[in-house]
């Protein structure tokens, strides 16, 4: 039987975000029903919710930074029962029979269904996020959160900043002994420094704020750089191993091409909405330099993200909301004033 | 002693090529004296000598793809012996010992020494390249040529269009089981084509020239698109492990790395003298693509190459000429009409 829940999201791009109730899908024999504590509040959010990508659907609810506590499970669930603390992050389900599901890259499949607006059988025709009280998903997609109860808010933006960051830094392989930069240090840079520290790497964080210099520093950060700081950044020319640029607003991509060593690559996790200017080809070709890009993680990295991060006590620094501060937090998260991710408190959904 | 030797060069921008003697160092200890029988025209060398690269010095002999026989060694050289059939590319210096050096990858030391233009304390302060008859390198810099003589003057392109691909090729790991992708087939794509294919590869090369299809095919290619052919290019999207793009005009970069499948590299090996079109992020993002450049090759790789084309009686397509015929060369590579690559025969340089 289907059930209904508490929701927060919009009827279409021009209104603001407003309490609507929307159902749920009873639990099938895969399937596990969550009762949601908390949700992150991520900038696909707002983009999705404002119309700012192509093909949002309405009524919209966001939110894919999701934790909370099982309620129930189908019969043919193994491994969640009631009462488990679990997270869902980007994605809700694939087609779990192409390469990329095969190899657990189910970010990668090309029939991934996003935790809001993806295609579903369910009303109303298309995915419902976490802005909401409760939700079912198939158990391939349910993670399991080892962190104490009393960090579970703190755990939620783990599900996409946390593996955003984790898994390129995983696939490029920093470690001990690499020297990495994080450019930009908001909701995913300030993830992408504290787990890119918690490896073992030498980080240097580049931002365009003299005034985060001490934040970086407390996340983690070994150095900090101010980006637009002409000798700051040549004082680092060829010598990173990584860089992990969380910066979605374009930029001039050559001037961190140029701190690259031989070999390194700078991996983008945020897309511009209008183009970065056309990086130079001599960057890349004389020190056999790699431009790359990663989109979050499957789910059995993002398991072992969590479990990484659970083993350390890593959580994201967060400022926790109610609902009805949603408009607001849109808002500072556009002028950057949040340190570093806005989480919904969903008991306050339905108040 | 110092030897004059007749050279082919300019003595200005806007100067047509002439004959002229220069003039070559006595070898010293590790020195290798070389009488040059063939050398290579590449691109690079028209970028050079027209002074569309930045600083030029004249007078400006290219050439580094350079062919010829042993005619004197110093006392320190071993190795290598008067006779001895052997090559030098486009390298002819290096710090020596920088990481990129102790890797044999001279190719990317900060202070490589190019075979024409580059600094040096023989007269006149910068290097003379193989437009000439003789030429005297550092010994680690000379490479041996086991192709049997009669090939010689095919052999003169692998030493830069056959490293430049072939490196690539290898550092990507091309091999069985692989479907390759070659952007343009000229002087590097040809060479790109036969290599990729001797590695075990399917290859599928592509062209904005429908007429080169055959020749394509001829050269090794498995299949042949028309990159201005929407259901062509269609037809291998996300099927691509490794693009081999050796176009430098400026072009749409997209159109190719959405033919990469996940975790995919394109490699350039050309550089555009203006930008191409900014490459959209989330052609990067979406299946974890990579945009690399590559530069050359190291010289034991180069060694490695030339014994690998020469067990499998790999060389370049040629077009011989004499050394009056080179500025009109020069205008007919600018149409792309030579199959592949021009080769001079040095002993015309002295007629």
């Amino acid at each position: 039987m289907t059930t209904t829940s508490h929701a927060y999201g919009a009827q279409g791009a021009d209104q603001a975000l407003a309490p609507l109730r929307i159902t749920r899908r009873a639990p099938g024999a895969h399937d596990v029903q969550i009762a949601i504590a908390y949700c992150g509040v991520c900038h696909s959010d707002l983009h999705q919710v404002r119309a700012e990508w192509a093909g949002t659907l309405y009524p919209c609810v966001p939110g894919h930074e999701i934790v909370g506590r099982v309620t129930a499970v189908g019969a043919q669930v193994s491994g969640f029962a009631p009462g488990d603390l679990v997270g869902v992050g980007c994605i809700v389900d694939s087609c779990r029979h192409c390469a990329e599901c095969e190899d657990g890259l189910e970010n990668y499949c090309n029939h991934m269904v996003g935790t809001y607006n993806g295609p579903t059988p369910d009303a109303p025709g298309h995915t419902l996020g976490g802005y909401s009280q409760q939700i079912v998903v198939h158990q391939r997609y349910v993670l399991r959160v080892r962190h104490p109860e009393a960090q579970l808010a703190a755990v939620a933006p783990l599900l996409c900043a946390g593996i955003t960051t984790y898994s390129p830094l995983r696939h490029w392989k920093v470690g001990p002994g690499h020297k990495v930069g994080v450019v930009g240090i908001g909701g995913l840079g300030h993830m992408g420094i504290k787990l890119a520290r918690a490896m073992g790497a030498q980080v240097v964080a580049f931002t365009t704020s003299p005034s985060k210099r001490d934040a970086a520093l407390a996340l983690g950060a070994h150095e900090v750089v101010v980006s637009r700081n002409r000798e700051e950044m040549k004082a680092h020319a060829q010598s990173l191993d990584f860089i992990l640029n969380t910066v979605a607003a374009p930029h001039e991509l050559d001037a961190f091409l140029a701190l690259l060593r031989r070999d390194g690559t700078m991996a983008l996790v945020g897309a511009p909405a209008t183009p970065h200017p056309s990086p130079n080809v001599f960057n890349l070709i004389m020190k056999r330099r790699s431009l790359a890009g990663s989109l979050i993680g499957g789910i059995a990295e993002t398991q072992e993200m969590l479990d990484f991060c659970a083993e350390r006590s890593i959580v994201a620094d967060i400022e926790m909301i109610r609902a009805d501060q949603i408009d607001d937090a849109y808002e500072r998260m556009l002028t950057g004033d949040v340190k570093y991710r806005f989480v919904i408190d969903c008991a306050s959904l339905g108040q």
